[in-house]
């Protein structure tokens, strides 16, 4: 049940349509065209806001429906203080977009508003979803373009429960190191197997790895204001890692191992031991760790390729990128 | 029990020598040499076949072994229809090579009769194979010059079962991203243990993740002309894997998950879930998903790796390079 | 208790502090500069040793602390003989450094005597350690400047069995893929869980994948120099891996298969049977393999990116680089 209309107008539950971008045409290749790489950016405004990945906030629909709705629009976003902003594709003006967070069994429908110059659609990484709301324009949909209004309809199962994500699915080598990227967390429901086997932490937090720009950005920032995970002695920590962008970073944890629970959401038949994780882009990895060292602490976690811990214009005595630091309160 | 005759004639079962390219020599750097980068294309002809991995034949020789006989060749291969072709380093004629599939057991012999304009060498990878047999210009034998007649003699035991693979291991940067690859599959004898934990499939398929020449190409093609995995709701599907050229892959499979039941053509203790696997040169992967979607449904199992889902003088809002689709009949 | 003592005097047990090194300031990005790119190498010695990883000796402290000695120092090295030698980082004048093997629940002490005309630190990469022995400048120590003696003061842990490494982690993008680097290896103790599954092998050999300069180098050489594996007919042979540099490296062994027996030095619930394994930055792995073959057999250990398994001015015809041979004795 996919549904487009032009321009920002809210749709209803289940029969608007519109001219431009209904899913009548399934051709491949039949994907429009948009230029977007001469564009000017004198007239995208700055974030307003520092950090992204806050949970997003949904209204009931009168069918039961959790439905999310996000702006698709470019915003000037700073990696780290100080230096050039670049231009973001983000949803709700933040990268990552908002966190999606649902429990198996519901009914979502999320509707992108897209005010980008340019086309976009979003593809929801990792789920058993119809090809209709998979978000991929040239087999399920037409892209979104500039000034309509798309909405995902799907029901969310059991076997989608874990770590998912989402990200544009259009234009996407440029959209998606652009920062059209969040989260998509899928809990179970009680008296599930899947319920059964849930990640119980103490502390939770989420890491991007990726590009952006010139800047190599965990969750939107690059180091030393990529955002500190803080633990408390003897704490158990649940990290989800989500891989996005060109390129396979292995990150590694000083002081500690860590267990790989899951990969692409999905619990493995028992956890593996490491220091280190590979994670390319589309993957994500559940890790968690035992928080064992005294209050007061520090240890970075970061990209072990050494030239993506670093930021544009650092020497290399200087560190920043993809590294985030676990503080142990004291 | 390797032997190799100059000229292009075939060999019988066990003494033919010739005076150029025995194993006698294994001086480590002894491995002749030829300049292949400045050939000129201008007679090299067009592929006459538009797809490879084909099912090879071979003739029962007197002591029953298995005998397999491929010319190497250069063809012009055309990875996508209109687009310029490239020069590929061919067995027989296509990219990738004919498929080997044998059965543990097996006595089996492979006459490769080098029409290159330079040497060449087979490696079996993934076997338990002797040192002569291995294709090691340098290590095991010499190369095959052109116009030389080389033969492999081996045999195929339970230890090989699963997928492997074989390639160029002579001028091998030139050669196996040229498209000098194919399929070694080793199927289990009845009774033996491998037999017990086959993978029973309704569906196979072969997908090999490269680079040819300026393209990115699975089996040979780029999207859109790769070829289409057809399933029907309900089946069960098997693909095979085969990383060559020189990049890692991370290839991520739409709206659904799969099981990795076997790497390398070993069976994992338990299979492991995942939407995205990350294909190394030089590895296999075994995965199996259920085709749970509705008649009509049509998903990409692409690289995740955007760069790589296009193709020449494509735009960034095109789609080309290493995506299949897996096309449910309706 | 960490401990700092400026020139390259002794350290004693607990008390020495140093003016300029203490640890007292953990200011994130006070780390300290210098200048290392435009060095004249004029002065650089040439190493007095061809190879590395020998294994360290140390003297035991009045307190039972082992107690390692290491001088950071520049060389030049020689990746491979008749080749233009490169600056090379080291701890001790070889590529890897020592070999740090000990026990666990030993006390170890171990003094950096820097003789760089740089700054420096050493991590110990994959062990449970206190922050302030970690070894990053920035976070838990300031760089060790040249002409200063540092002393790093930790317990090692049952945690802390396997095969883990050190490394720079100042200037690191300079320092590690110049040589500073080596194997922390961590025994069991009788009696431990540890010890009941000890990696059990008739051979032992340590593989440092990594680049040097324009050259890509195992264990400190390129192919032809690297160090022959040298097997007997129906050993188990153990391989310990250690990924540094900045890519990964898909190491393919040919004519066998090898079990994943540990990854980072922590066990796998169950070996993984692979003929391939993707080595990336920052990871180790232990592999076992039987050594099947006839005497007399060699067999190729080598990076499957073919762009790596050359050196500087070869061509694609001849084999350099990330390669090692696995030796049978006749």
């Amino acid at each position: 049940m996919v549904k487009t209309a032009a321009g920002s107008g809210s749709t209803d539950n289940g029969s608007t349509s519109a001219s431009s971008s209904t899913s009548s045409s399934n051709g491949i290749g039949d994907m429009g065209s948009n230029s977007n790489t001469s564009q000017s950016i004198a007239n995208v405004p700055n974030a307003t806001q520092s950090y992204g990945n806050q949970l997003a906030k949904y209204v009931a629909d009168p069918d039961g429906a959790k439905h999310f709705t996000f702006t698709a629009k470019q915003v000037m976003w700073e990696p780290v203080k100080g230096s050039p902003r670049v231009l973001a594709w983000t949803l709700d003006g933040t990268v990552p977009g908002p966190m999606i967070r649902v429990t198996a069994g519901d009914h979502v429908r999320i509707t992108i508003i897209n005010h980008f110059p340019a086309g976009t659609a979003i593809h929801w990484h990792g789920l058993l979803i119809p090809t209709e709301a998979d978000g991929v324009p040239g087999v399920g949909q037409k892209p979104i373009m500039p000034g309509q209004t798309f909405t995902y309809d799907f029901t969310v199962h059991d076997q989608d429960v874990g770590t998912h994500m989402y990200h544009s699915h259009y234009d996407d080598l440029i959209q998606v190191p652009g920062g059209l990227y969040g989260a998509f967390v899928v809990d179970p429901r009680a008296g599930t197997p899947q319920a059964q086997q849930a990640i119980h932490a103490d502390v939770e937090a989420d890491e991007f790895i990726s590009e952006l720009g010139q800047y190599y950005v965990v969750t939107g920032k690059s180091f030393p204001d990529t955002q500190v995970i803080h633990v408390k002695h003897g704490q158990t920590v649940h990290l989800r890692i989500y891989g996005l962008g060109e390129m396979m970073h292995p990150m590694h944890m000083h002081g500690h191992f860590f267990n790989i629970v899951a990969e692409d959401g999905h619990m493995l038949p028992q956890p593996v031991q490491r220091d280190t994780v590979q994670v390319a882009p589309g993957e994500t990895y559940d890790i968690t760790f035992n928080a064992w060292a005294a209050p007061g602490s520090i240890y970075p976690f970061h990209c072990h390729i050494l030239s993506y811990v670093m930021n544009p214009g650092q020497s290399t005595t200087e560190m920043g990128g993809l590294i985030v630091l676990i503080e142990y309160d004291k």
